[in-house]
């Protein structure tokens, strides 16, 4: 089945929709003829920006409001046919300056969803943008989704419980959900106005700006996911019965260094510059080392795999942000 | 060390300390010449019960007080050199009926403690009671610490999170803390009201009031720790450095089928009566089949070992329910 037949005319709710993913996806959701429904907080130091919807105004409903607001979740649930459940407090620092709002929003707001939609939806199907953060620092490389999960701080403890509720719900209740756990995401409408989504919107923005970016260390080896490929993967989840009750990593290609992507960027920009620093004394106790997943179950599972190479997404992020960058910082 | 030279005149604060687990805790630790606060919030439903400190009352101080309420445990973990943190949700049902309950006792308030720990008492030695239900249904027997941990109940969640908050402040923080993952913890004291802790408090009143008790299936296999090896656990886990950071399962002999432990209380009891039935529908999808623990770990790394023999055990606690019943039911 295509995805056009598949969301063509479908009912689709987005929680954190205007941010990085939830806006990419609604774009492709609204491309696919879908009746989208865009839901976000607009917290202002989270990544929704009303510029990422821009010229989608027409096709789609918007509604500010927060998850944590279980009444107006349970209302806005009801009738949809999916659910694509992005909201999410991400920044590691402020889940540890406030453990409690990093527990409301991953925790206690994911719960309050699930039950809305068990008790008033309980066709919709629902897919949950989890983090390989849950896996903390690898015992083996590549990581695959029996590695055990050790997370490093707050939020991943709670995004951890956050992503297990919407496992328990399918086993349970017979709600249909699944989780992806998202290694680095980049592309165009990330947030670059701070490092609360990834070091990677920061290295962009000052690229841009033509100011020198950190690379702290710089021997770490990550793989990153461009976001049109991260999109793919929430539409294919959502369209399989398979998925109902799994976890899926996604993943990137190729493993570079942190090193090796700088010099990428500088490279695919035709100029910049970086400093290499040692990692600060006080994230180097969460320090995870290398890590890169293994995404061979949502490969065989759903058929999904990464098609746009870091070479050409690095290319189209900084494209994006020339053209863009006054709209994110 | 002994325990007395480790524990006399010590500062010791116990959470859920009216509880099963907390009161035989507090009476061991009173023996030892401890300085003992108790805290407990007497909620009905739960474990709590002020017959279970009974003769104690002039030895301890009680304060009662909720985990949740954060103001109160800020005041009440400073001064002390160890806090057992037993207070816990521990009812399957509950937690599936009222997650948000749930969540705010096994997750909030145990980030509540641990933010008050860390800024109000950073020389603290905290030791966490966690469950052996984090782990779900086993992949393989017997399941060591290294055993994914795939919980069927919103209360699996929530534990699963509150221990991992632990070793994280340990991990981050330096606030020595640890975890014993407790499997079927029995013996006096135990609520036998209803089945909120385990089927065996259930079926230990039944056969003191001389009437049936009901065996589901009867072939899973499961083990037990005498509430006294449990209490040593602790003792063992506060008094050791070795256990800063580490989580530990406990476990029992022998293993047992539930209808070999059923015959084995008509034994011991010298009669009784018991009825074989089928697994409830609502429960099956939750029903986790045979557990039994490796407890090799704390026994490399404390000494531990359960010492008290199931026939033993059980005789201890019918000779203790036909005593007190009335102050348990």
């Amino acid at each position: 089945m295509t995805f056009q037949a598949e969301f063509e005319n479908r009912r689709v709710l987005i929680t954190g929709a205007l941010g990085f993913i939830g806006s990419n996806l609604a774009r492709r959701l609204v491309e696919l003829g879908a009746q989208v429904l865009l839901i976000d907080s607009l917290i202002p130091e989270y990544g929704g920006n009303l510029f990422n919807i821009a010229g989608l105004e027409d096709r789609v409903r918007l509604n500010i409001s927060d998850v944590r607001d279980a009444h107006s979740m349970r209302y806005l649930v009801q009738g949809q046919d999916y659910l694509f459940n992005l909201a999410g407090q991400t920044s590691h620092m402020d889940s540890m300056q406030d453990p409690d709002t990093d527990l409301e929003i991953n925790c206690r707001a994911q719960l309050s969803i699930l039950e809305a939609c068990r008790k008033y939806n309980p066709q919709i199907k629902v897919v949950f943008a989890s983090t390989r953060q849950l896996y903390g620092k690898p015992d083996y490389l590549p990581v695959d989704e029996k590695h055990l999960r050790r997370p490093v701080d707050v939020n991943g403890i709670n995004k951890m419980a956050g992503e297990w509720y919407h496992i328990l719900y399918n086993n349970v209740y017979g709600l249909r959900a699944c989780s992806l756990r998202l290694t680095n995401t980049y592309g165009p409408r990330m947030r670059v106005k701070d490092a609360r989504q990834t070091f990677l919107g920061v290295w962009l923005r000052l690229l841009v700006e033509g100011k020198p970016f950190e690379v702290w260390e710089g021997h770490q080896l990550r793989d990153f996911t461009y976001v049109d490929d991260a999109v793919e993967a929430f539409l294919l989840a959502a369209m399989s019965e398979a998925s109902n009750g799994e976890i899926f990593n996604l993943g990137g290609e190729p493993v570079v260094s942190l090193k090796e992507l700088a010099d990428l960027m500088i490279e695919v920009n035709g100029g910049g510059e970086y400093v290499t620093r040692s990692y600060p004394a006080d994230r180097k106790r969460i320090d995870i080392g290398d890590f890169y997943a293994d995404y061979t179950y949502i490969r065989r599972t759903l058929g999904w795999e990464p098609k746009v190479h870091l070479r050409e997404g690095v290319r189209r992020a900084i494209e994006f942000y020339r053209a863009n960058l006054p709209h994110y910082v």
